[in-house]
């Protein structure tokens, strides 16, 4: 069977590589997500995820993940936890529990500590650095402080046709202590199911919760919508009835993908993501709104390098 | 236009009887959830919801809620959170903000204590008795430490025809420090649109949050379904895809209600709960599954003294 991999933002390249190399062995979807999510995890400068994520308003470090897994529906997450090194891992080991699968804050990290996870700090000095200066902004009134909420979604499918989903992040930029997003919310930030397709988000939390996109998106799949057309139909009936409704609506990008490796995108505003299949090595795509559909072209290598660019001096930095 | 209102469990009778008084004079469905809500909350021997709730392994009583209004799809909630009077009016007031609306543990404390929420110890010598008799039979290896975990859910319809819900709960008796179940999780635990209907769920949140029903409820009702139909359909459906995933469920109720003021009721256990509208007072009427369907009938005189007897002299604090 085919594999596949995909996932949000430009930051997930490297994880993704890794994965497609483990999925190309027949390794499994469920340790492809893992691995894929743990690389964005440990990299400092992808400033939305794991270590070096963007503090919350009292500069602390608070990291939401879930993981799921499509074959047998087990899902763990936790939310608000602090120094623990990968997120993700904790979130997949809750998985394997029947009861207390989401555990937030002290509790995440005492179940952390009991079950041997490693401690770390997670702010970084460039982290402190962009809050320092972004607290600056803020109090003079120049910027809203909840820019920046960029979540690592990843959905893999593996030769033996099983399918698993994962997400983490640091949340919004500036958060209160204890704020949750969707990324750690079943259905919401993520859902899988290997009889149909998987899906994430990532965009402004308290919107996407609202719609129950992920699994509103895999339920199109399961509807009979291809993953061309799930994604921003989600979307797009989610952002009609808010709307509806008189709500404006932050930025949400959907990525799926379905049991044939097929894919599809939804989002409102200009998102970077990644695949992998057995026919194509990890590449990076960009796609945009336009007129309620989606349109994806490959990046440039004018993008790409001006990416790594703003990666190593980000203009953040530089006042 | 007319007014109805739905509640989970027994326990939440003489809420309704006062949110119904409210919605006859032609209050709002919101408070009407909230006045429900808080005067189970506030009643010490409802074993699982607010004061006297059933303390998690340490012997904290730490509380979930959430709000949703179906006019405007404001969301808030708050999970983790020890020693606030009223969870169910901090997550109110959370949705009325656009960021940060789902705060968790210390942050969410925090928040109360910013925005002058009463605190109050809410364990209760009830409580840490039946807490101290578990814990004992617990480690004799006679008993599942996470029996008990009731929800109280309110979906209310105004006369203006404004929709919202609400969910209130200690969670998992015995749970672990910092769990979170699926009443605070939009689409899980509540979901409510004004323009179709609401719903709410009450069990064990671990299973209810994978088929986040409470919005495929709703969902079901905006495809066409009856509200009579669309609970137990979305429970049924899922029910057969854990059971083709291999997987055990735990109990499970849905309530729901559309904006006509019909309801429905899905479940695979016993269970109780209470309606009122313009042409019936409160009444609590008691649900039983029987091959698929759901059986419905008045409770009895007999079976509503009985319930009073066991809230006045627990046999569990009887041994």
């Amino acid at each position: 069977m085919k594999w596949a991999i995909i996932g949000t933002w430009r930051m997930c390249l490297e994880g993704v590589q890794k994965a497609a190399a483990l999925l190309e062995k027949g390794g499994k979807a469920s340790d492809a997500v893992e691995t894929a999510i743990k690389e964005v995890e440990d990299f400092p400068f992808y400033k939305s995820v794991g270590y070096g994520g963007l503090p919350n308003e009292h500069c602390e470090v608070e990291l939401d993940a879930a993981f799921m897994d499509g074959d047998t529906f087990s899902f763990g997450a936790v939310a608000g936890v602090r120094d623990i090194k990968n997120p993700i891992s904790l979130a997949r080991r809750l998985s394997r529990e029947r009861f207390n699968i989401f555990l937030v804050g002290q509790g995440a990290e005492e179940f952390a500590h009991k079950n041997l996870f490693q401690r770390q700090n997670m702010l970084t000095e460039r982290a402190k650095t962009m809050w320092e200066i972004r607290m600056k902004k803020v109090r003079e009134g120049n910027l809203s402080p909840y820019d920046g909420h960029d979540t690592v979604g990843i959905v893999a499918l593996d030769t033996l046709g099983s399918m698993s989903a994962g997400t983490s992040t640091s949340g919004l930029f500036m958060k209160k202590r204890g704020r949750v997003g969707d990324s750690p919310l079943c259905g919401a930030g993520l859902y899988v199911d290997s009889d149909v397709g998987g899906a994430a988000a990532t965009g402004l939390g308290e919107d996407i919760m609202k719609g129950c996109l992920s699994y509103e998106v895999v339920r199109l799949m399961e509807e009979g919508y291809a993953p061309e057309k799930a994604a921003s139909e989600a979307l797009n009936r989610f952002l009609k009835k808010m709307s509806d409704k008189g709500r404006k609506v932050g930025a949400i990008s959907l990525i799926c993908l379905d049991k044939e490796g097929r894919w599809g995108i939804g989002t409102n505003v200009e998102f970077s993501f990644v695949v992998a299949d057995e026919e194509n090595g990890a590449k990076v795509l960009l796609a945009r709104p336009e007129k309620g559909e989606v349109i994806v072209k490959e990046a440039s290598e004018e993008w790409l390098r001006s990416y790594e660019e703003r990666l190593k001096n980000p203009p953040e930095l530089n006042l």
